[in-house]
Formats: C-alpha cells, sequence, structure tokens
C-alpha cells in the first residue's frame, strides 16, 4: 500500500524558509508574491494490503515521527 | 490566486533523506516499511486573478528557483 503523508505548518506559524522563498523570487523579479508556505509530502510505501491498516500506520507513524505536532499539522492517505 | 507546485525526485534518483526516515521509523519498531521518498510543497500566494497567468508565474518560478529539474520533477496546480 502507498500512503501519503501530508505535513505542513500550523497556520500562524512562521515560516522562514517560505519567507526565504519569497524574496529570492522577489531578487528574480517576480512580482506580486503575496505568501510562500512550505510543507512536505512522505510517500510510503507499506508492507500492508488492507486500507485501513495502512492508514492507521500512516497516522502512527506521523505522530511518532514525521510531524512535529507542536507547530505541525499532517494529513494521511491510501493513495493505492 | 493560490498556486501549488509540487516538486518531487526524478525516478531512479536517490533520496537519503527518505532512507533516513525509513531507518528511523525502523527503529522505532515500525514493520514493513519498503520504501520511503519524501517531496515538498511550496503553496504560493499570487497577486493575480488569472488562472492561466497564475500557472504560467508557477511554472517559471519552478524552471527559475523551486526546482532543480537534473534531479527533481515539478507539477503545478492552481488552487483558487
Amino acid at each position: 500500500m502507498k500512503v501519503r503523508v501530508f505535513v505542513s505548518l500550523k497556520e500562524g506559524v512562521l515560516d522562514p524558509q517560505g519567507k526565504a522563498v519569497g524574496h529570492a523570487l522577489e531578487a528574480l523579479h517576480f512580482k506580486g508574491v503575496k505568501d510562500v508556505r512550505i510543507s512536505r509530502v512522505v510517500d510510503l510505501e507499506l508492507d500492508t494490503s488492507s486500507v485501513e491498516e495502512a492508514k492507521k500506520e500512516g497516522e502512527a507513524m506521523a505522530h511518532a515521527l514525521l510531524a512535529n505536532e507542536v507547530i505541525e499539522d499532517f494529513n494521511v492517505e491510501v493513495l493505492s
């Protein structure tokens, strides 16, 4: 099963990496960039054939390692 | 307009960050993790109201800065 864990910063949390990208885009003469936020996607190939189990496993991994829940939200999706 | 640029490693390119996450998951006793690939998502808020223009702008930004096309693919999606 392929599981996708989408990890993004919570709303209101400053995104310095996004800010840096915004400044770099300005420096490259891209106009009108109002905001940039950067998230990450972790694609896992798991050795299970149950959609439910894959989703549960993905959520457990996100809680344990993939997301820092103090500042980040995550969303788990089973792709196939 | 909100534009999402999804940047992922090309197939066949080694993902050391993904490998490290895979080993860390094993160390945390998660069994059956066969593969881990990590991608990033850049969400841009652009000062334009044209979907076409937003998509073109996002693609230009990906070519210029957001993706390293030697090892990465990207996909641009206009969200709203």
